[in-house]
């Protein structure tokens, strides 16, 4: 597993959890999302975080990696519920793959 | 103004919009209040940063608070929308006062 | 340990090192304090998702705050040998403090 | 001018900034340098934010990418500085292009 690989994977799903973050805020049945919103901010926002470790060469990268797996793990599951929202449901593949990349970096 | 009385303010104005926010995703009338969430977090994620430039001694600091007093104030003027939030009530008061200070930091 | 509490640690220790992060740069040894420099960005990131994380509900407190806890107390360790900087002691401290606080929230 | 193409200029950016950062803090001449890495960690830092800002249709992206424009501006100055260092060399040529892309979108 390469930096460069994990970065990319993690840019990605930080595009695609603020995508669909915006996409649920404009659905009609936004308090059915309102799980999917909280996690998809925090989801995004530890992406970003673990892509500027990887960048800027940090001690911690193994420990950061392993919460972001985490964390896109558990926003995966979230997504993946809204079977109607096509968003949702290509969101949750990419914050699976991210999860899966970033564990193979933890470990 | 001193640097220590704007981070003051932008650091509880930050508690107040992440805490707003969370709330928000709480009500039941989530739909009404889509713009508020994604209002609240910007704010609440500028506010941190306008923060974080103060207290690292950035050659930015007039133009990060100019930028934030601005997402204050819109932020301010959509949580006093909803009346019969109270949280929503309470974080504008201290969104439009991190934007008076900000204000008077970017000057 | 209140929540209240930890987000306070946290935002005490994110100034702390942005203040002392600001100081290392203006220092004649700098390139003796590269380590250190570096581990204090990353640690007042990390304090200021905490408290973020804190302040808006997350589900993933513990695990944010046990990461937390990691990059304060080698942040701590770091900013300790540096015995003839006052503000890389007095950062030391913050720092071994809002580790402690926050590997309690963890638990 | 697409989000799609300032997104990716933003991102750029911010990789760049990080791994010049990252160099900087390894070479012999980190005091030269110290204005230059708090810089870099700056200009990481908006260019992270405007790129969430336009992936979560942000209503304030145009003010977000006038703030990006100028720090990249002046990221792009304090980086051409170092003519011994290639990599400022290149991270100077990226900071000017994100400055112009964000000033097309700040319009």
């Amino acid at each position: 597993m390469s930096y460069e690989e994990c970065i990319k994977a993690c840019l990605e799903c930080m595009k695609e959890c603020n995508k669909c973050y915006h996409e649920c805020l404009e659905e009609d049945d936004v308090k059915m999302l309102a799980e999917c919103i909280r996690t998809l901010r925090e989801c995004a926002d530890i992406c970003a975080f673990s892509a500027k470790s990887m960048q800027s060469g940090s001690p911690f990268v193994k420990q950061i990696c392993q919460l972001c797996a985490e964390i896109c793990q558990a926003c995966g599951d979230v997504c993946k519920k809204h079977e109607h929202h096509k968003h949702c449901q290509e969101c949750a593949e990419t914050c699976y793959r991210c999860a899966e990349v970033c564990k193979k970096m933890a470990v």
